[in-house]
């Protein structure tokens, strides 16, 4: 199989055009889920797929399919590669975009070698991936694998009350196919990181293998607010230094999880929050995530016992209440392998790591063999301006995109 | 000498009339420092000074005197007894008002039982003691003893632009006399003690030995704002987890202080506060006490150190500044033994403590041998509309201060 690689200028210049379309006039990029902003992105998104020679097909969510070949009922599905093209507010202009724009390129540049693929391949770009503007987030991949109806998806209210349906009509991208009119024989997304562990361990490629599990539960205490000069220390109890316990309580149970278990406390707020008088009640969050689902119930389990045996100690009364749950995620141990081939057959460094933040890959692992492909985030960061990824190591990431997209679909 | 009491109805009935004067229409009660509410209040005390046949004085910063006996330069000055008839926002009654109210009521039973002290005895009531339109607190006080210069606290300004000095002026009492027109012999305050050991404890009478020292910092953690998701512990600079550690050493700090120090980290804000993002920033305020100057200073030199060890651990930027800083105030050491043998003597139990909050009376301490008599607060909740003491308390309160001043003053 003779080695060919992405027109890396090419994607190079839609991801910088992409990224001009949805600023403001100070700067700011913000393309939120079925907004004006995004119905020029999107507008801009199938004008290169129609370029590219690709037939276009728009669901009734809005999910954008941009498919090589003819769809057969009787047959499997394309191989599909993407991710979404909406953004949060103030974004950079890779997350999402990177994966759909580098999808596109993929099969473009398989067409324009001159190879005829065993089975049609498949561009998509998701609708609100973000759910910054309607909740929940995934939206686009969740109801496609089945896992949310098209209905709760489209009757999902913005801020204004607009519905996702009334915005997705009002942009021209409510569409014709049903939602799930083809089923992927495998699912494939390129992403930027959006972590430090690459780039700090100066890996070109990350090797996705799973998603986080991820437990979010607000935590509240209540204790008694008292006068912070006349309260001896006997007679306190003191909501904000029971928080305090449960986060130092957090982040050892963390630091001893040997890498397979994150906790944070991100939110806290004090009542009444002022210097000369003793917390009564504080409510703070915890954000806890592995990738294997043992590991995530074991710890909401000790942290349940903690808070109990804090209650008793303190006198103070500490309630818990979910605020979310979604269990790990495993992606497809052949597509890793293969990834990890790929990688190392171009002379690229690789890990296998599991993903911190949420993708539509996870929903599409349900219906499908799925896997990402990461590539390095500059400082770890995103959803910010200063989200950036060398161009090298964008092209690198197309590149095993595609001579994955190749050994899994040419003969 | 035969034992006399106060007259319980007359002082129970002021303490309820001035109580009802400044509640609004949904029965909140705010009598702030020079407003028409503190007018009416100081026009009622001022008419029952009158009728109990005392001499009335008011001086430029308001603070208003009922003298029993002719002053004379030649001669030391009264004793004087008082406090504040100023309230915070939604008050309760006590604060203060029993103070100012007790000593009127003790002069005028020492009047009607036809005693003849040896010198003149004063009741005094301190213009804005709270400190809550006018900054700083206890500022009467201050001026009064030399603390503060009378130009200084008369050109203090409110939220609304408006001088203390104008407002005086404006409700009728910026008054003729020079502030500190007399040198007191010694002052005695009378007050709700505002904290919960007295009740706790079941003891009738606190003999109040000093002020607590009070050292306010606000603590400024800087780490890095990071996914809570995708940055692996090992790689976080997590502010939250700082100041966690901070509570609990203070916490830890003040218990093993063994009533000679509290501690309290009441107020605490994160940035950015979101659920799934590791705290960049966070400040927090530390309020810490004592009565003995000594162990103060050490604390914070311990809390200094602790932040520099902490700043290497977590490799967060920690940066701490001072607030507020009073040293301690100790009473008169004869004052202390007097009231404790008068309470005896009453059949009612007692014990010696320190204040928590600050008063009048350690202003009053710099010019004349000072101490305070503390009755049990229900709940040890004051600047509350739930501040309360049991009537019997407030009689037996009132009678410790008449005993006291007839042992004083009577040969």
């Amino acid at each position: 199989m003779s080695k060919i690689s992405i027109n890396a200028d090419r994607l190079l210049g839609r991801l910088r055009e992409l990224g001009e379309i949805g600023r403001d006039p100070s700067g700011h990029l913000t393309r939120l889920a079925a907004s004006d902003a995004d119905k020029l992105g999107r507008d801009t998104f199938i004008r290169w797929v129609q370029t590219a020679g690709l037939d276009v097909r728009v669901d009734r969510l809005g999910n954008i399919f941009g498919i090589w070949g003819e769809l057969s009922p009787d047959r499997p599905g394309p191989l599909l590669v993407g991710s979404h093209i909406d953004t949060v507010i103030d974004a950079g202009k890779l997350d999402g975009c990177y994966g759909v724009l580098a999808g596109l390129e993929v099969i473009q540049t398989l067409m324009e070698s001159g190879k005829v693929p065993d089975f049609p391949i498949a561009v998509a770009a998701f609708t609100n991936e973000e759910g910054v503007r309607f909740a929940p987030d995934m939206m686009g991949s969740a109801v496609f694998a089945g896992a949310l109806s098209a209905d709760a998806a489209l009757g999902a209210f913005d801020t204004n009350g607009s519905t996702l349906g009334e915005e997705l009509e009002r942009i021209g991208y409510a569409g014709a196919e049903p939602v799930g009119f083809f089923r992927p024989r495998a699912y494939l997304e390129l992403h930027i990181e959006q972590g430090p562990v690459l780039e700090r361990e100066g890996v070109d490629i990350g090797v996705v293998e799973g998603v986080q599990g991820i437990s979010w539960q607000r935590i509240t205490v209540e204790g008694q607010a008292n006068h912070a000069g006349t309260t001896p220390m006997s007679m306190r109890r003191d909501a904000g230094v029971a928080a305090a316990r449960i986060t130092t309580f957090l982040d050892e149970l963390a630091n001893a999880g040997a890498g397979a278990l994150v906790a944070t406390v991100g939110c806290i707020n004090f009542s009444p929050n002022a210097v000369n008088v003793v917390p009564g009640k504080v409510s703070l969050t915890v954000d806890m995530r592995s990738p294997d689902l043992t590991i995530l119930k074991s710890a909401e389990t000790r942290l349940a016992g903690y808070l109990d045996r804090l209650s008793g100690q303190t006198g103070c009364a500490i309630s818990s209440e979910r605020l979310a749950m979604t269990d790990p995620v495993l992606f497809d141990k052949d597509l890793v392998r293969t990834i990890e081939r790929v990688a190392a057959a171009r002379g690229l460094s690789s890990r296998r790591m599991t993903s911190g933040a949420g993708h539509d890959a996870q929903l599409l692992a349900d219906i499908a063999p799925t896997a990402m492909i990461f590539v390095p985030s500059v400082g770890g960061i995103s959803h910010s301006p200063k989200e950036h990824t060398p161009d090298d190591h964008l092209v690198h990431g197309a590149n095993v995109l595609l001579e994955t997209v190749q050994s899994l679909s040419l003969a």
